[in-house]
């Protein structure tokens, strides 16, 4: 790329592409496209941004987002069962374990797992928030749903041994082979794994 | 993707979804990424799309993209040889002319080719700006350095037809096979062009 752009375009590139999935590349072609729609494109845009910033807020029960002046759609939905709570990564995991399953609990969004090499503490993602949801709200049982990767696993150790010690019932998701996926495409810990996690049948 | 994402989450998805190479997926992402990062992240978004919108406009030679307050950085540029000028489709292509070749001439950018079906007509890119910086700058000679498809094709000819008359030189873009590829990724037109458009060695 050429490095004699006017400031505006280098600048504009420069805060497209720290958004996720964005390159270099991509983002001058975003600032090309904007700057030949003109003006009404880029306002659409800043008005869509800005409302964002101003009228999303984070659920103070699941930490999922939710407008200011509504119920969070998700905690406010009345076929909920609140004894049963989720723990996921993110807000992306929350609406993809509720759009594609059948569970219909409560969700506790963590924003991150565990990891010290990008400096994530219980304390940084506030997991002790999740003790006191437990108490208030009369949970019986949290299901685990952070992927099985190094933070993954080590967040789930951490909130394990954060609540066991109560009554609450704690499981982790399912670990093994996706459907339709051919045994080859798995890695062989995954398989090892799922070898000893069979489930009896007859 | 679930279809009750709270309005202000649903519009930025919606407007970040019109920017080009970004789906409806990359764009939950993108607004995720936002309300995780905070206001800070979006004000900075905001700031640059706003000066992008504010302090950039169309350069009358070139029609290439300059700061208002400054002179076009493609034009200014006194070692530029003011006699050729090079029909781009893009602003893209410039820079990628200009960075990668030794071509020193000048530019003029279509934004766009013509092209029936969407509706670009020759006075919707208001190709006959061209004849007159033609005249204007008593240019000498037309490089068309439009892609060989059908839609840059149809450009070149039209813009052939509409200067053939006068004095100016007029050239079109070598075709051939790339460097570095080899003939079997070729596709069967352009290398039976490739072998009519010898160049005689000895």
């Amino acid at each position: 790329m050429p490095n004699n752009f006017p400031e505006p375009i280098e600048n504009a590139i420069k805060e497209i592409s720290k958004l996720p999935g964005i390159g270099k590349k991509s983002a001058l072609r975003i600032v090309y496209f904007l700057l030949k729609e003109g003006s009404s494109a880029v306002e659409s845009l800043e008005g869509a941004l800005s409302t964002l910033k101003n009228n999303i807020e984070m659920c103070s029960k699941c930490r999922g987002y939710k407008e200011k002046t509504e119920e969070c759609p998700v905690c406010s939905n009345p076929k909920r069962d609140k004894s049963i709570l989720c723990v996921v990564e993110s807000t992306q995991d929350m609406h993809l374990i509720d759009s594609s399953s059948g569970f219909r609990g409560n969700y506790f969004v963590l924003h991150g797992l565990i990891s010290p090499v990008r400096g994530a503490t219980p304390e940084s993602l506030k997991i002790d928030d999740l003790k006191r949801r437990i108490e208030e709200d009369g949970i019986g049982e949290i299901i685990i749903a952070t992927p099985y990767t190094a933070e993954g696993e080590a967040t789930a150790s951490y909130i394990i041994s954060m609540i066991e010690g109560g009554s609450v019932k704690i499981s982790r998701i399912g670990m093994g082979i996706p459907i339709g996926s051919e045994l080859s495409y798995v890695d062989s810990e995954t398989l090892s794994r799922a070898l000893a996690l069979r489930r009896e049948i007859k």
